[in-house]
């Protein structure tokens, strides 16, 4: 078991075994850096002083205000860092103890940023409950669509508008069907938050050359936790015959910090068993999921925190691995930076549903905070709050939370 | 009259009231150049020779591989090039002509690349023409969606796989849906191509700032020939509900001239109106669109070409400044680099339906090549060739065209 000199408390997302990576600003510039308990290490400052030899190339990947170069560089390059930071705070001999006053940055002191600038953003819909419980309330007789049992439904997203954590989300404008035919123009009535997990990818694939499924786990650096904010009322309407678009493309959140790809294999589990089996492009073997513990809660103004959501992702239907062989199958390339989330990840019961518009069965039945005190959608100045994290033992991994603060819409429109 | 001492043949789309921009290679590496007659006006050497004293920062934008960084100085920047090398164009004592060997490099004896890296692409369904007759096929009671009228429907496409014309595209392997409900996984047999046009974003917007309708030109930079690649068969089984997914971001292909904004101005006439007037953040006056001749030819192996479509741009319904104000009504931003396409243009007739879907009646009625030879979708190696230009009196100003040849599909699949 590692253990490190610096005191990691035991319900801190960012245990030894995880060493997230992110991008952090304090009195100097953006850079990146790695988390650790209540601590950042400044990866900019460690290479100063030569703690990773092996990569002459590093150093500028680390002071960019982005990641994008540091993922370019491989997994192999990612691995090597984690490894070294984590034996040198395993070490207390170590240089990152010894100037400990240079390297670690308090976390509370610092800000975090994007960790990436992201080239392109596919949302996916691959929790089965979601989709289900979802098609069930427009189409009770037929609720998932024929396709999708065969393959891992997605649409393009925009990527200009992915936030990180902490970034307010002010309530849209726009257009809603109405009853008489003619639309209205006004802020969104049906504001509301999809809990997903998002893939970074890490590599180039070429451009007609599918990414075979059982090669497509190395496409793969990191996980983020995802809020794909949505408003449900102007989606109705805009949806038909070519899929959301303003209704999703004004914010999604992103958790400031990447979980790296060998922090996640603590968390392997079996994926649930498909039929139909899929299409051989489609079927490998061991099909698994990451088992994490995921949850969402909502803050009103200035009150305590309410707990809405407790769900977890290891029933996910399509792997990420899947994911990513039917992205490319027709020759579509990914580029590092790239985001593949998981669409909105629901569990059976009312209280493990990601998203408002089927916790409260389309805004019909409420959840309740406390007395008195209940949410069909997102009011203004609601703060939602989604956590995830992996435990196995004693070891722990997470994100460190996703937060986004609901802002009243703009007085007049433009 | 401008009158060029650079002979420019009448024909030309590249007069001297053009000027487009586009990136090009000879024996040097990838640099900025403008298109004129014949000719490139070498941009990067052009700097080097002091043409461009009020602008010291442009040099570096001129040598780089792809104009975002131009783009980015502004369109202010991008008039006053064009205005210099304009006038040295018509100035026989000018540093142009005196070093035109250094200057000017032939365009057959160059290799064009992608223009730009393109941030976000997002595709529209603008021509009432092309969604009327496309829904007319598969909703024969009602084509238009209610929506239709009351706002420009689009999605957000795949900005990774946009290439230069002359890239060449496989035919793509793909799912399709069966009658008795088991997909296919096969080559695609209704391989598609769609004309469109597409606008080139030049400035930013910023998030959770919707740009007013009136204001919306002027994030225009210029304008490309755009031609979006689609599998039907493919389309058809996964679209729904979220939209097109693999069916269309295996490429897009784009011309290797944007046409800039200021040399647009030539063409512009009225908009069709409005039947239901849009709502006030749609409304704007004069609507106005860009009368563009446009055309599609299909060139089967080795064979002579034949014109498939004859049509133009001055009835899109939604004009691009409506684009615009709708893509950021809810707060989206835009930014430098990114695309705004119109989605597949089409006229009344069967001859100027801009795709195969509609000039077949989705594969049930062939156009004739020539005797003997017809096209339901495409065949390998055919080349798809796509021409657009704007003709007022003497002044052209066009794209230079457009092409990609399909190439078999991937013998096995990996």
């Amino acid at each position: 078991m590692l253990q490190s000199w610096l005191p990691v408390p035991s319900d801190s997302d960012f245990s030894i075994h995880n060493l997230p990576f992110g991008i952090f600003s304090d009195e100097r510039p953006a850079r990146a850096g790695l988390a650790i308990g209540e601590w950042v290490v400044d990866l900019a400052a460690a290479y100063a002083l030569n703690m990773f030899p092996h990569y002459p190339e590093a150093g500028s990947a680390f002071r960019k205000p982005v990641l994008n170069d540091l993922i370019a560089l491989g997994r192999g390059f990612s691995e090597y860092v984690r490894k070294i930071v984590q034996a040198a705070l395993c070490d207390r001999e170590s240089a990152l103890n010894q100037f400990s006053d240079h390297l670690l940055v308090p976390l509370k002191s610092v800000q975090m940023h994007m960790p990436l600038k992201v080239g392109n953003y596919t949302d996916f819909y691959s929790s089965e409950e979601h989709a289900f419980s979802v098609g069930q309330m427009f189409r009770p007789e037929n609720p998932l669509f024929p396709n999708w049992k065969h393959l891992p439904v997605a649409y393009h997203g925009r990527a200009s508008s992915i936030v990180v954590s902490g970034t307010p989300v002010p309530r849209p404008w726009g257009q809603t069907g109405q009853p008489g035919g003619v639309p209205a123009f006004k802020p969104t009535n049906a504001l509301d938050y999809e809990l997903e997990l998002a893939f970074v990818i890490g590599k180039d694939s070429a451009i007609g050359r599918p990414v075979a499924v059982a090669e497509a786990e190395d496409y793969i650096f990191g996980l983020l936790l995802f809020n794909d904010w949505s408003a449900r009322d102007i989606q109705r309407w805009e949806y038909q015959p070519l899929g959301p678009f303003t209704s999703k493309n004004f914010a999604s959140s992103v958790s400031p910090w990447i979980v790296t790809w060998e922090a996640l294999q603590h968390f392997r589990v079996p994926a649930p068993p498909q039929e139909p089996e899929p299409l051989p492009y489609l079927a490998h073997s061991p099909r698994q999921n990451f088992d994490l513990s995921l949850s969402v809660s909502i803050k009103p103004n200035n009150g305590e925190e309410f707990l809405v959501c407790k769900t977890h992702s290891r029933n996910i239907y399509w792997t990420a691995a899947q994911q990513i062989a039917h992205h490319t199958v027709t020759g579509c390339n990914l580029q590092p930076g790239d985001l593949l989330a998981t669409g909105t990840i629901s569990g059976r019961e009312i209280n493990q549903k990601g998203c408002l518009l089927e916790a409260t069965l389309n805004g019909t039945q409420p959840v309740m905070l406390k007395n008195g005190v209940e949410r069909r959608f997102l009011e203004d100045h609601d703060e939602v709050i989604m956590r995830g994290f992996g435990q196995k033992g004693d070891i722990r991994v997470g994100f460190g939370g996703l937060r986004g603060q609901v802002l009243p819409a703009l007085h007049s429109f433009p």
